[in-house]
């Protein structure tokens, strides 16, 4: 039976301790601890090891049997104190769910909310995610990729959007590169603790990370970012961004779970298309054609969808402007039906234009006052393009 | 007054008078052809010229009105006698609505489908239109949207499709020709007369068409290719296609219009996605945004969209396997915490993993039947991958 060494009273030390004890989107624990608080749940937690929970009948007893077993083995040398110095030692800062600084998306995970966020850099997240995006990708990029990406997160930060990503090689990287080059704000999201910078390739950039924005994790320092911890850190991404586009994945890249889990919340999902021969987009087609994910192409279209309706409203294309827009259909069919360089009567415009003598002579009046025509004779003839 | 040169009586040459009367498209033409018949129609057209329709109440007495002065300059010296007399020589065939090898799409443009269809080669449209795409795109490609355009049509004929298109310079000849090299049937929808094949640089491949499909218009031979008749044209396409699929296209390419027309006509659309770098891809990518048209990558799943349910379902792509699939939450967490090289004993599993003992076991049970790990003294360890 193992006592704790520590004021499991203290509700920072508490929550700290549940940060510690169960994995992250462990929603027995995130119930209990909502139902008794975190101090409440880890001393009913300190008590249950002594009872034996054979083969209880209801489901709800029987999740929890399973959770005190699975919390138990980790009661042994638990002393979240530890890792609070060693936070401490690095300069950052303990967020709890209550804290103004609490980025308010991650409450939409319920019971799979995280305990708590160790936070280096800047702390107010609340402040950061509250015009946000979510820019995922591949770490197998391709340069088309990267060049998109760092377009995208240089358009989101002039339009004073933080770029929030997971700290990985490739699209992270550059989404979390594009946006300090821009001189904006960007968060890091790391599945391991933020004591180490994981990975070590990207300590420098994550280390400017924290200068102008934030690395945060939900698991203690220590912590190792194991397999199933990068799946359980693409929810606190999905949830802490007002949207998430997915830059550049193959089929089976961890970036299309961020977005999935992102479509769950109901939060905007965009996924940028590129080449149908790039395998490294095969994932964001997928997205696409599966009605999870809106085609997104530009840093404006991206910021409609994680925008304010009205402020944020993307431009429609117009392409190239001709001298014939804004003609009727009776206009277009005379000017098509005047030969190149001939001039022609307007009993023949009538035939050829398939129109009648009404019709062209009130085109001819409409082409003529654009310059687009000119009489010559009693007949009509085109005016040469450029000599107007 | 006119009068005519030849049998109005006659069905056939009724038809063809008024596939030269009215412009495509004219639906005042068509609910008047519907109404009396194309003899019928002509008849009255021929009578109406001598009264005087002035300023009409009701509406459709106006837009008859109108369409009087639009189809009696043509009457002048109308014969189609001589028009089929041409289509002869060059070996086609002159189909009417009634006619079993009429493509029965276009009976969903109702009084907007054509009056008769101009074909040289294979008449029997209706059996090649049974199962067919329409691939369009614009003429301005790049080698991108060409290769990708080709392994459409390849794959498609491959299928059992008959490829349509619109027998442009640039996405469409590359249709067409994919269709060719792949031993299939091709179909080119003309904007002008099938007696002269427009554009002249597509002439041979054109020619090569008739011999393995056809090359039909609705305007009779001698009618010049309008920019009109083009957009009149793209309806034809989208309505004899089962669906429409756009691979490459700017902002304000005809193709997207062909699009539209078939997404009216509650036709399939498909968009093939490409860099967003490239603005030859612009006009899919607005597509897709606009919800108009299904993110399409390949020839399957073009097929999908075109064909019969459960026939032609693409296959959902699966990526690289991994020894790790199919394992469950808690093999995985186990496989997870095991150290890459060292051993480990099940009680430092329970606490790095998180999981209960029977948990830790039972999936150490499982991880070893997959040859995963090893017992090695009382303890656990990973099987190296590929020494397994």
């Amino acid at each position: 039976m193992t006592t704790l060494a520590f004021d499991a009273d203290d509700p920072t030390l508490a929550a700290t301790a549940w940060s510690r004890l169960a994995e992250p989107g462990d929603e027995t624990a995130g119930a209990l601890v909502a139902h008794l608080g975190a101090a409440g749940a880890l001393a009913w937690l300190v008590d249950q090891q002594g009872s034996v929970l054979l083969e209880p009948a209801a489901p709800a007893q029987r999740a929890l049997a399973a959770g005190v077993a699975r919390w138990s083995p980790r009661l042994d040398g638990l002393d979240p104190r530890r890792e609070l110095a060693v936070l401490e030692r690095t300069g950052g800062t303990l967020l709890l769910p209550d804290d103004h600084r609490w980025p308010r998306g991650l409450d939409d995970l319920g019971t799979a909310a995280p305990f708590a966020l160790w936070v280096r850099g800047d702390a107010d997240l609340a402040a950061a995610c509250h015009r946000s995006v979510a820019l995922v990708g591949a770490r197998a990029s391709t340069s088309y990729g990267e060049h998109v990406t760092a377009q995208l997160a240089a358009g989101l930060v002039d339009r004073g959007f933080t770029v929030v990503s997971g700290g990985a090689y490739g699209i992270d990287a550059v989404a979390h590169r594009g946006a300090l080059v821009g001189g904006g704000s960007t968060v890091a999201v790391m599945a391991g603790g933020v004591d180490r910078f994981y990975p070590q390739g990207n300590h420098e950039l994550l280390r400017r990370v924290t200068e102008n924005g934030a690395v945060v994790a939900e698991v203690p320092p220590g912590s190792t970012p194991f397999k199933q911890r990068f799946l359980a850190r693409n929810r606190v991404i999905a949830a802490m961004a007002r949207a998430t586009v997915v830059v550049e994945a193959a089929w089976r890249s961890g970036a299309l779970s961020t977005a999935r889990r992102a479509a769950d919340l109901l939060r905007p999902v965009g996924a940028v298309p590129g080449p149908v021969t790039s395998m490294a987009s095969g994932g964001c087609h997928q997205l696409l054609r599966d009605g999870v994910a809106t085609c997104v192409t530009d840093a404006a279209e991206v910021a409609e969808l994680a925008g304010e309706v009205g402020r944020d409203a993307a431009p429609r294309p117009v392409g190239l402007r001709s001298a014939a827009d804004g003609l009727g259909d009776a206009e277009r069919a005379v000017l098509d039906a005047l030969p190149a360089r001939a001039a022609a009567d307007v009993a023949v415009l009538c035939r050829v234009a398939g129109r009648s003598l009404p019709e062209v002579l009130g085109a001819l009046g409409v082409l003529e006052s654009r310059g687009l025509v000119r009489p010559d004779g009693g007949r009509w003839r085109r005016v040469a393009a450029g000599r107007g």
